[in-house]
């Protein structure tokens, strides 16, 4: 580490000679490896950017220069290079800091960023602020990692045309996206690596980009010298720099789609994913496996996320052309699946509750205002450690409030088959279903509910005047306050499962005003636009009382899961001191 | 109307010898022109299709062959050739039918539409669909007008090099979106244009596509040539029209922002608009215009629709580059905010409620997680009659769930000067203010709030027992039925103005805990998920009812809003019965 030891500003980056950059290069990627062995984190796409990232701090002058990252989970060497090495070294900082950028952290991060494609809309904005403040300095969108084919993403690059000044858009070409990058685009960026950037058809040109082309995006003296050549420019241009996912790491290269985020693990090199517990996810896809082997009039579409639902290699294979990854297009997947149905096959959306909300427009219109009888499986949603920019809470205000859709909220296995089996059948409603997080809780029975009967709630026990209603991954908690409140308290509260949290069950809710003084619900999600305020709303002209649960509507990062549900006040001890003292009033 | 007279389905059409097609169009035009002139529509756009649709159903057969309109304003010649002529030629019957696509009018209309950019996509599923079912037919999607620039689209685009099979994408190159078209996209297709077809630098070549031009689109006779050619072809090609925005009507040809879309006029050709009276809109240019006299020091963005927000061409002129318009691209619009404020440069966006709702996840990440001042000024958000692709109802669920976010609700002119002060001014949160509809209402008093105290409502009137919470367009329904409480039951109501609707004040509705029994909230939008249901949270714990008014998780198209008001129980003198017999229980 004698290299890194003396750098602890960018400052001291510059004085380095060129010819040692390649040994930095070295210590930071041994630094990256060694802390996501630790925590984990994204591997192989931080370890193809290494001498990109030194190489432009190395040329350009940042906090001066703006260096926006797309979705910026390739910030690490940025971060090692600029004053936060030791939250990458020291054991005890590794996880104080965040793996996207964070404009809290330090001057050299302008956003806090998680989702894809943003980068060039922001350093439009930042270009055109300064051209109109007539300030003088580079702006710099790092893009890359399958970004560059969201539709925002274009957007910004058409919009940067009208800039006519500098902006420099960075294209980390490393060839994959989370897995492997799809369409048009694609095509066009293996023809210019293929051609080492001079075939006549190229998309950035006919987009009237200046362009220049570098296939050794991993040699740290010529990505120095093609940013020194481009440094100040005063039109935007695209540099496509064509590197090598999980470059330096062999294991990495090797298995490039596993290797994008790795879990942390024991020992260098022994990152591959063994076989994964029974999780919800695997539960879904082992439904569609076993449907698929009977019936093969479905498809499953996802927006390049198969491994976040755990869509397997080998289940890919087996879908053949019925596995559909269109690519970080998370709006294109919705109108998508709308024009499947429409074509009479059955299609499914397997996303991320997160990601997700790039698609709120699509699926309100092309799917609820259509009436069309999509299944969107929406995989995460709930309070949790993540980072603030993956926070998954935001799921139910965004579906419960869309006409004509259904929401779904499963409470253990059988009854996410049951779901599933309902969505695979029916074909009357939009419909989305809350895929559970956490461990699988499996009933062994069957479940053989009536999903068309709509908005009917189940009631699992018959109580007086406390009941408790809980939603998906907290029908637990309920039931565990419930044990507790009889056992503890000799209180005979009601249970409630409501299944469906896009509407109330009215006559259920109704019939509770005769017998009930308290009405809770629990939520694993964002309280605020959510289902338990549709309860509220019901009982808020009677007497009804009505308790929500559920997370504040703040942004929050990597906090302490037990620090979150101390404060929402969703320990099951709280909610039973709660249900106590209101009893007693 | 000789030939039209004959034309009852498209096999009828098909009759037609094609060199009395261009008769045909003729007549199609005059028809178009009329009712527009009786009840308003778009204008401008549908006469530069009439030839390109004609000829589409020439040569295609729908609804064998499926054609999906983008946006689908432009889709009058594909009405009156699939059996809805008399809807646009019977007065009676004018104001009967959509100015879109809908799936539930006719079976050539494939779906309900009204935003851009999703044509390719769902054309793509189409696509797909059929290959997987092994069927025969062309799919096609229409598109122009400056929908091609949005991000979807270009998703859409990508993704549909991987069909390797039958997609023809139609474009209507008018040279124009609502207003100028702008970006590198457009100057591609310009140069394509210029080139007739023949430049090397092609975008869609680029993207894999094989590429057709017509530069006389709005020659029946070509246009039929060339879609014979590429019927049946069996991979996905773009063709690119070039049609003349307005076509057949001069003045429509001259002025071809203003003949985009037009209200109902008197006479043919007197369709230019006279000097608008005063709106919200134009109290909003007012101030900026103001303000830009004294001081230059920010932009204002708009996603193509300067016209929607009354930005006028005098004013875009005054403004120069302050005044940025950047495509049909609500997505960059946000991320591009974000990146003017980061730059320092104070940067306002005036977008439409109904389109706001694409920008969902650059909004909530880009803004309100990284905390930048911004202000997004949300126009149209009302109960209306307006076709259901613009329902402008969600605006509230959707933007006072997202943490961080302030959104303000003025009730009259003063109140939105003195909050469009306050945007200007702050530098303190990303903020967003629901202008108001309808006619101008004006105090004549100057608005001195502190909006820096943030969450704090306004009390106009003192009372008791009943509290009635008018929200920005409802504040004067709520002052009136304040009135006629007092005046005719002798009742003294406590009248609140919220301001701020994206939290509660919470000191204030604890202090109505004291002497009221019943809080009403009137709010013009769809009520699950919006301000009432939060008032309903604060008081589900209380013995205080609150009635929430507004509109019902529904689609709605084209409704009388009288028929609106009474489903919704909005006319006054129902909230008076309603709050009366609750006070009588």
């Amino acid at each position: 580490m004698k290299l890194l030891d003396k750098i602890n500003s960018l400052e001291d980056l510059k004085k380095i000679p060129v010819e040692k950059l390649e040994n930095l290069t070295k210590e930071i990627r041994d630094v990256i490896i060694k802390r996501v062995n630790k925590i984990g984190g994204h591997l192989g796409s931080n370890l193809a950017v290494v001498e990109l990232i030194t190489a432009l701090h190395y040329v350009f002058d940042s906090p001066k220069d703006k260096f926006i990252f797309d979705v910026s989970h390739q910030c690490y060497a940025h971060k090692i290079l600029t004053g936060r090495k030791d939250f990458f070294i020291k054991d005890e900082l590794l996880d104080k800091i965040s793996g996207y950028t964070n404009q809290n952290e330090s001057e050299h991060d302008l956003f806090i960023t998680g989702h894809t494609s943003t980068s060039i809309s922001q350093a439009c904005g930042i270009a055109k602020a300064r051209d109109l403040k007539k300030e003088d300095y580079n702006v710099l969108a790092i893009i890359g990692d399958g970004a560059l084919g969201g539709g925002e993403a274009f957007e910004g690059l058409s919009n940067a045309y009208e800039l006519k000044s500098n902006l420099i858009i960075v294209l980390n070409d490393n060839e994959m996206s989370i897995s492997n990058n799809y369409g048009g685009l694609y095509k066009n960026l293996e023809i210019l690596r293929k051609t080492k950037g001079k075939s006549k058809t190229n998309f950035f040109k006919a987009l009237g980009f200046e362009y220049v082309y570098l296939d050794e995006g991993n040699d740290i003296t010529k990505l120095v010298k093609t940013f020194r050549e481009l440094k100040d420019n005063n039109v935007p241009i695209v540099v496509h720099i064509h590197t090598k996912k999980g470059c330096g790491l062999r294991v990495a290269e090797e298995n490039k789609e596993e290797f994008h985020w790795c879990k942390k693990q024991g020992i260098d090199g022994k990152y591959l994913r063994g076989k994964q517990d029974e999780n919800y996810p695997i539960v879904v896809n082992e439904f569609f496996k076993n449907t698929f082997k009977k019936n093969q009039d479905f498809v499953i579409v996802s927006p390049a996320t198969p491994t976040l639902t755990f869509i397997s290699k080998e289940f890919r294979k087996i879908l053949k052309n019925h596995y559909i990854d269109v690519g970080i297009c998370e709006q294109h997947s919705v109108s998508f699946l709308s024009g499947l149905l429409k074509g009479k096959i059955k299609a499914i959306l397997e996303i991320d509750s997160s990601f997700m909300q790039r698609a709120y427009d699509q699926i309100l219109q092309d799917i609820c205002l259509n009436n069309i009888p999509a299944t969107i499986l929406v995989y995460g949603g709930n309070i949790s450690q993540s980072e603030a920019t993956h926070q998954r809470v935001f799921d139910i205000p965004i579906l419960s409030n869309i006409p004509n859709l259904i929401y779904l909220a499963p409470t253990n296995k059988e009854e996410l088959l049951g779901m599933l089996s309902f969505a695979k059948e029916q074909n009357k409603y939009p419909l989305a279903i809350r895929i559970p997080t956490g461990k699988v809780v499996s009933t062994g029975e069957m479940d053989n509910t009536n999903y068309y009967e709509i908005n009917k709630f189940k009631v699992i026990q018959n109580g007086e005047k406390i009941a408790i209603i809980g939603v998906g991954n907290f029908f637990e908690k309920a039931s565990n306050v419930c044990d507790i409140l009889r056992k503890k308290y000799h209180i005979n509260a009601t249970l409630i499962n409501p299944c469906f949290i896009s509407n109330v069950d009215k006559d259920l809710l109704e019939n509770l005003k005769e017998n009930h003084k308290v009405v809770v619900v629990l939520e694993d999600g964002i309280k605020e636009g959510g289902f338990g305020y549709k309860v509220c709303n019901f009982f808020a002209n009677s007497f009804v009382k009505v308790k929500c649960y559920g997370a504040d509507k703040e942004f929050i990062s990597r906090r302490k899961i037990e620090l979150s549900y101390n404060k929402y006040r969703l320990e099951e001890s709280m909610i039973i001191d709660d249900i106590i003292s209101e009893l007693e009033e």
